[in-house]
């Protein structure tokens, strides 16, 4: 096959369509954005948990690693997000629990935070900084922010669950429209209504692909060429990985949650709204399994309210109390850097589109 | 490509490793099971709620109009299957409420049936009647029964949603898998943890491809060409498709259901045990919608308790209580024959792979 034929690499200036996802939370080191960029694909920052200038700092550091294009990515926030206090306040009775079993001496609480004020700022992080794409998950940005972006020469990826979130994400001015099937580790993209948002790739691309014009990105339990191939003979011209690039040697995962990965093949990965109040797939662990009854606060309020706790237990070394996000492709995958993975997934998908 | 390289078509007599999904209820007519074995499929009866006589009566039919394979479905009955008196008597007041809305004159109420024998008595029919290949949903027979049915040359197809069925099933001596993807309509396969069972076939082929050495076909989402050769791809050596049939002529859906499967662009799926008991995936419907807080009686008596309100409604033409069963492809469905649907899948699979 001939990757110069893609209509992604030529417009996004890059030699395979092979994006490493944006996932938050400290996992998109530096090193493996500009080592995915490097090795010829588009390695992206999970930036919606960052402070502006963390972006810039680890904008600059990527820079200093690579000249090849690179993304972004920013959560858009939802409008009036808020709790009530006896919510608030039950909320951190059972978090208490946890917190008091890790000998932590504060006390679970509820941050004040401006999460508007907080995107509002990260966005003019990325236009100062003229990023080469930016991408957005949870919602569609004002169509102000989007001109802009664009104007400089901002490639804009949106984030789709089913085929009525792309048809949007296209009028709304996407270049390239990332469908998110429900194999996919982490937090579900979904913006419309929840319930429609677990559509598995094999269903979802061909009907994305289909319903848009612009193209698709496939993301969603693609391990490895085989999912690669497959999800391009599905009618997607690009496809973003995710777990298989959280065990690379140059990713920011604990070495506990590492670990965790690469002996996944008994295990089994649920969706849950525990950990930040919005659905996310992660390895089934005890915190999981202790709060599948109880009404998780609205996102972010709720993945504030546990951040305390899952900190302390990455440091104490409690898996059991971590959120280890993994899509349930995780049996696949391996110790490797991401040389060695880039490699494999470029020649393997090769061999399997050339027969 | 050569069909004839694959080692599915040469093991089962036929052309093209391309499975018409078994699907129970009236839906798989003699002509659409003979009708795809004789363009080279294999035609798969939907056994499961049959009564010994009808199998037998359908088999013959069959016989008349292929002298091709073709395989029949049982459900393996789950043992000791019962519900307090006054669950039973609870579900009887809930669905009063749609069986006075569609002006019947009988009452919900259980009927008293005994599942072990009647499987017992379709098991004996399928020895008698020495059919090709049978598969087998919701469990795995007994050692004593397959050792029976391979003896005469029967092959042994098993339903499994997860690696760990898979790898029972290949235990038991399956001779192939069918991995049933979180995208498939209808049931779910699961016996083991239900919970574990709902993984996208982008993730499920390869890792049940990977797990066993016996034969993967794979099930969910596939409907055309595109899904064909991408679970190829992926693993598998054979499909299996089931809504992509729904809507041929030759199928016994009736006209209501295959109209809201051709209009069901806009529409989504949803997993419910509302109908059945079980889990299983379907058009989301104000049945299903109404139903949801409910706690349904143990699969099969939910599904004898809904059975009248199912078949009035469908005798009313009020798709609204039917069980619309549909997979997540079904946005993709069309109006055609079985002749034109075989034909496209195998041109369309061959031109996708060839190049």
């Amino acid at each position: 096959m001939d990757w110069k034929q893609n209509s992604l690499t030529e417009r996004l200036g890059i030699q395979y369509p092979i994006f490493q996802a944006p996932m938050a939370g400290g996992l998109t080191t530096p090193e493996l954005i500009s080592w995915v960029s490097n090795c010829g694909g588009l390695g992206n920052m999970g930036a919606g948990y960052m402070m502006p200038d963390d972006i810039r700092a680890d904008i600059k550091k990527v820079r200093e690693l690579t000249n090849r294009p690179f993304g972004i990515n920013l959560f858009v926030p939802d409008c009036d997000v808020s709790a009530k206090a006896e919510d608030i306040s039950a909320m951190c009775t059972v978090l208490e629990r946890y917190s008091s079993e890790l000998g932590m001496a504060e006390k679970p609480l509820l941050p004040e935070k401006d999460y508007a004020l907080l995107y509002k700022k990260q966005l003019a992080v990325l236009m100062e900084e003229r990023v080469p794409v930016c991408s957005f998950t949870f919602g569609i940005p004002d169509n102000a922010d989007i001109s802009e972006l664009k104007k400089q020469g901002t490639m804009i990826f949106g984030t789709a669950t089913n085929v009525n979130e792309a048809v949007e994400w296209e009028e709304a001015g996407a270049d390239i429209i990332v469908v998110q099937g429900s194999e996919a580790g982490g937090h579900r993209g979904t913006f419309q209504k929840e319930e429609s948002g677990m559509i598995g790739s094999m269903a979802l691309i061909p009907q994305a692909a289909d319903a848009v014009s612009c193209p698709v990105a496939a993301a969603g339990g693609i391990m490895d060429a085989r999912g690669i191939a497959a999800a391009m003979i599905l009618g997607a011209e690009g496809v973003q990985l995710g777990t298989a690039f959280l065990t690379c040697r140059e990713s920011g995962a604990h070495p506990l949650y590492k670990q965790a990965l690469l002996n996944a093949r008994k295990d089994r990965t649920a969706v849950t709204k525990a950990f930040s109040g919005k659905p996310a797939r992660g390895i089934h662990n005890r915190f999981m399994k202790e709060m599948k009854g109880v009404q998780a606060l609205p996102y972010p309020l709720q993945n504030d309210m546990t951040a305390p706790v899952r900190k302390h237990a990455a440091k104490l070394e409690r898996p059991e109390f971590m959120s280890l996000w993994a899509g349930q492709g995780m049996g696949m995958a391996e110790e490797v850097t991401v040389k060695e993975l880039m490699s494999k997934l470029v020649k393997g998908t090769e061999a399997l589109l050339d027969k």
